[in-house]
């Protein structure tokens, strides 16, 4: 972990001043995902995210509010590449849109990078309803809504969350469990054989 | 928990007699899935089983050996439907296998009693690589191979994962996160929409 920029104990506590906002900010968020990560959603306080990221328990309540409302903010910058998606994924033709949707989504599950957060957000899912209803509102809201958006039809959400469904059990089989022969298959060879499949969830008569 | 039939602490220490075996066994096992489905893998102890079960640790080790070795032992027990599924999916045409597999699914997670194990399961494989192995051993040897034994298809084992992805995926967004609408959805709706996708998976050219 980086020290803040000019931070010293005594200036952590109470509003920061704007300089070193941002970067507090970030800390925080960086240690709370980890927290959330390592511990789950129901053994992580405010306490030790503030004590992971070096500042005062006020100033988590500050930037964020509640545990949950931290806990919120942590998915959405994990979420944060699946929620500029939407925008691509809907560039080009209808009838290719499964291939978009799923050359992005495993190129993100591919990426360690970007794997370690979403394996931590699905670990606190599991592991706690507060957790839950945050990703739900998340994905329902922010990303499943924006592809539907994108179908015309009177179902699109449920052709998006069937849709979601294949790509997610696969994720989960490939790269949790890693059950072979999916977890060394070719990924040309996985997208061409679920781009059809989250195509026709979504478009199919 | 009830005691075991005839059971003192001193006779519980080394090799029980037979007729106390099945009785403690299943106690042990029971508080095995409660522990690791509570704490996770990791944070569960053979000791806090053995604690869990009215049992002296030895006793755990005696029936069951190392932890991992206690927690696939759970495990299995949890699967126990899974496991008795393929027998049944086997009979009737195979151009039907798609919507027997589907409703045999989600008949598993509809039931609120045989859905809690599998939910433990699942947090447990997100939570260490040690119960993750045990799932993909047993998910990939017993459920998924057994599937892919009636496909007579060189590529068979990568249908049957693919079409499992499609239905755990759907178990995950209904059951775990409760996306809307799919949460709500009909569940003859449901096998519509998912039938059709499991068999493509596992028998389409």
């Amino acid at each position: 972990m980086t020290a803040a920029p000019g931070g010293t104990p005594a200036r952590r506590r109470g509003r920061p001043p704007r300089t070193e906002s941002a970067g507090t900010r970030d800390r925080i968020l960086a240690a709370a995902r980890e927290e959330f990560s390592a511990r789950g959603y129901e053994r992580t306080s405010v306490r030790a995210v503030a004590k992971a990221a070096g500042v005062d328990p006020a100033l988590v309540h500050h930037y964020f509010g509640t545990k949950e409302q931290v806990f919120a903010a942590a998915v959405e910058v994990a979420f944060a590449p699946a929620l500029d998606a939407p925008r691509g994924i809907a560039d080009g033709p209808l009838d290719r849109i499964g291939e978009r949707l799923t050359r992005f989504f495993l190129g993100i599950w591919e990426n360690p990078v970007t794997r370690a957060p979403l394996l931590a957000i699905l670990r606190s899912a599991l592991d706690h309803e507060t957790a839950a209803a945050v990703l739900r509102r998340l994905v329902g809201a922010q990303v499943l809504r924006r592809v539907a958006d994108q179908l015309d039809l009177p179902d699109a959400e449920l052709r998006a969350e069937l849709a979601a469904a294949q790509l997610v059990g696969c994720a989960f089989l490939r790269y949790v469990i890693k059950v072979e022969p999916l977890a060394s298959a070719d990924l040309e060879a996985l997208v061409a054989r679920l781009a059809p499949v989250v195509q026709g969830h979504l478009t199919a008569p």
